[in-house]
């Protein structure tokens, strides 16, 4: 196979097989441990070029939807053939944009690659599809029953936001761009303006992989925008009709505003922010404090902390070794060596955050990190506060983003308990615990499962496995949309909605619903589950 | 057991099990057939009200969500019973608010009752979970994989607004309350102030389910309202986390945008309107115009139109046998003798709507059914135009509520598809069709599953069977959430969320998600679906 290992970046868009110069303001990439800028300038998109690749993914969409399942996953698997073979290139470019260790990012590429394999097996096992047969009853008294039949097909054109903090598995072929594909929904990507050059290194693999698998031009297009302009024009304009992002809960925000003024409404799924509470069971507290401790400063420290699931918030579930506890986590997180942040703007709003704790009165720091005179580092930090201040303070709950986090001291369950009830919506809860606390975890969960997407006991947050049963989504505001997720295989029903077909000729039905089965689809037929 | 059949309305709401006098402006029922006025006067809720009612329902939430799926079905079929055991009390109250035949009232009781029990099947059948287990691989490398369970749980209270057309089956106790109660969601009805005495009479049923199965008061509350303050009230309360709506686009529309200037988004279900596109396809057209006539007319006159499927455009999609078609469905409008509407204000937007087209000058009136003196009665009305007038002309798309449809005239295939493709979003489209036609519908298909909800051939689009693979939803604005579906036990998912249990000790793992599976749900275990 031909690779793109020596590709050249051109500081262009790609709109559709199409190369094209934005006519907009220009953005170019900061290397975040040096500051040295990285060319080339990429030009942003103006409102014509918008147009243009809404317009050829609106005229790509009949198209693609009704290509063979095998067609549209052997696609899938395409576009991660093709990110393997920009080999070096894509890996250094990455590092240089995002300031990541380079196995981080050797790590993220085969996370990548394995989202996109695994939503070409969702495909191609048809569960996605939803298939339901429910057979004529043409003696049914008083009226017969005519023969309906549904099936589930794609939106249509679905806007994707890169994330920042996963240059390569949360932006332009991450989850969101691999589940709307995998749905059969054309997509236009607007890249994240702080990796601009990794983000045409992937695009250009995904353009490589449609003209290798013989797709209409404009199944995938990649833009570029440094201010809000462009957020608005693409969740704004009519051809486009799902978003997927993920950031910051002020940008997450300002999309749904956007979306809310559409004459026609769309979904938009926004994963804004969260602080992941840890619960620390009161038996759990007093016989393993020091391990707990440890383990969550590892989690803390991972990344930077510049993780969805970072935990920012540890509730001590009793006063039996929370000292202990607190002397340990304090004691790891001054060793901590300090790490470069994505970038300057990160950077700058994590010491704002972890500022705003340092200046309130309720609230005291235990430890900091080690200093680093390198540019952007984030240096780890750790605060202490009680339940009854923590409840009388919605400052508290703001995430920062980074390696920061707050332990809260609450005398007993009661008090846990009351913290749980006043949290705002989480991606996920996490309960260190002991068998002993079993009894005391019980009463805690109806609470948490109100509150969060994933309720995890003994491990940390941080890591998301990309299987079958996760969910990485959240009641408000860690989401705009609880009823979904945007990794795992769960996250291709966004974009997806059911038809029914009643009474249809067998030679018109669809594959997935015909009484044959042919792609041996799962089917619930008459009621009953059929695999 | 103990019935209901000598219930006397007392013109109060329920909010839980107590009975409570409204405090704003009062509403009446009227006799559509008569303009009577009934007794007793119904005075609406003030905020008080409704947040009693609200915080109710929340309190209610975590005891009714988690008591067993078996209690939960039981529930329904209990309320099913209860409705039945109001007897002719509640068959004559709804002819009295509604003008409706007894027949068609009695129906209708079928149907609300069936669509109970079905949703109680859903429940014990336990699909509607989406269980899904990975198993921890402590192996894998680089990094093991934690145990990994995903189940839906209900989203919250939820807001339901009785629709005026069906009394008793999109109303009190209708789709949107059975599948919000199966789902585990605690429901405030706001009745449709056209029929409160059979929502009173509904009510009483449920509450009395709710007693009699020993729930938690909150799970059901009914109240009332005059104007648009209480619909307002609902959709804006904190405490509430979802919406079913059925009723007018205006209707509809108001909704969401109060939905969207919400601190929290939550989901707004609002079936809107849809005129529901007739396709007589060219063969079709030829040999069998006489008897598609007869049937399209026979559908526009079933209730005097006031149903959501109501088939408001037919598009005859060539010439030969057009005139046929025209002569013979005019010829059978004229013969319909009128027919009482649901309400005056309803019968005054129908006269609106028909003179609307009339005075359109690209418009003809082909025929009118029979006038009555009668009150409120709705008179058929039959119109033609052409593709090219109604391709300029955006107003020929509005809904008219009641038994008036337009006939479109296409010079054939190429100009049937182009109005297809103006169209708004349906909840429907028909497709009349012979063998002949098959190659002809082909290329029409996508448009038609972009457009609509439900595809039919050779049939009509009133009547809407209750069962698995129905979808009565479509694209906006035929509803405001084409991803879902508010007829047949799909409708469930609506108000259903996944949340995720990660490494969780088997002592405290939902039932759905253990590896015994003790209550035989469907599951898909790494992948897999097990049935």
């Amino acid at each position: 196979m031909q690779g793109l290992g020596n590709v050249q970046l051109s500081g262009k868009m790609l709109i559709g097989q199409a190369s094209v110069t934005g006519q907009e303001e220009v953005i170019r990439a900061i290397n975040p441990a040096t500051n040295q800028v990285l060319e080339p300038a990429y030009a942003g998109a103006n409102q014509d070029q918008v147009d243009q690749a809404a317009s050829l993914a609106w005229h790509a969409f009949d198209t693609y939807r009704t290509v063979s399942m095998a067609s549209r996953a052997d696609f899938l698997d395409c576009i991660a053939d093709e990110i393997l073979a920009l080999g070096d290139t894509l890996i250094e470019r990455a590092v240089a944009e995002s300031g990541l260790p380079r196995a981080r990012i050797e790590g993220e590429r085969g996370r990548t690659m394995g989202q996109l394999r695994l939503f070409a097996q969702v495909v191609r096992s048809g569960d996605c599809f939803d298939a339901r047969i429910d057979h004529a009853m043409p003696e049914r008294s008083p009226l017969p029953r005519s023969d309906l039949r549904l099936q589930k097909i794609p939106l249509g054109p679905v806007a994707v936001f890169g994330a920042s903090n996963f240059p390569l598995a949360f932006s332009v072929a991450g989850g969101d761009t691999a589940s709307a594909l995998a749905a059969g929904c054309p997509v236009v990507v607007k890249a994240h303006p702080a990796h601009p050059g990794t983000s045409e290194l992937v695009g250009k693999a995904i353009q490589s992989a449609v003209r290798k698998c013989h797709l209409p031009d404009g199944v995938f297009s990649l833009i570029y925008g440094a201010g809000h302009f462009i957020g608005g024009a693409l969740v704004s304009h009519p051809l486009i009709k799902a978003v997927g992002f993920t950031g910051s809960r002020q940008g997450g925000l300002a999309l749904l505003t956007i979306a809310a003024q559409r004459p026609e409404p769309i979904p938009v799924y926004a994963e804004m922010s969260s602080i992941n509470p840890v619960f620390v069971m009161p038996d759990k507290l007093v016989k393993d404090a020091a391990s707990v401790a440890s383990g969550f400063v590892a989690s803390l420290a991972m990344g930077a902390g510049q993780f969805c699931t970072n935990p920012g918030l540890v509730l001590l579930c009793g006063e039996d070794g929370a000292d202990e506890f607190i002397a340990k986590a304090s004691d790891e997180v001054r060793s901590l060596t300090s790490q470069t942040m994505l970038t300057p703007g990160i950077c700058d709003a994590y010491y704002q955050g972890v500022n705003s704790l340092a200046q309130n009165a309720h609230i005291t720091q235990l430890a900091a990190g080690q200093r680093s005179e390198q540019a952007n580092q984030c240096q780890a930090h750790l605060f202490v506060t009680d339940a009854t201040a923590f409840l009388a303070d919605s400052t508290m709950e703001q995430e920062v983003f980074g390696s920061s986090s707050l332990i809260i001291k609450c005398k007993d369950m009661s008090e846990a308990h009351a913290v749980a009830e006043k949290l705002e919506g989480q991606l996920t809860a996490t309960i260190q615990m002991l068998d002993a606390d079993i009894e005391a975890v019980r009463p805690l969960l109806p609470t948490l499962e109100r509150k969060v997407g994933r309720i995890l006991c003994n491990g940390y947050p941080t890591g998301v496995e990309v299987c079958h049963a996760m969910v990485h989504g959240g009641p408000f505001p860690a989401t705009s949309d609880s009823r979904t997720t945007s990794v795992g295989s769960a996250a291709i029903d966004r974009f997806l909605r059911p038809v029914c077909y009643q009474d249809f000729p067998a030679a018109l039905l669809p594959e997935t619903v015909q009484d044959a089965n042919p792609l041996s689809v799962p089917q619930l037929l008459n009621g009953v589950l059929t695999s």
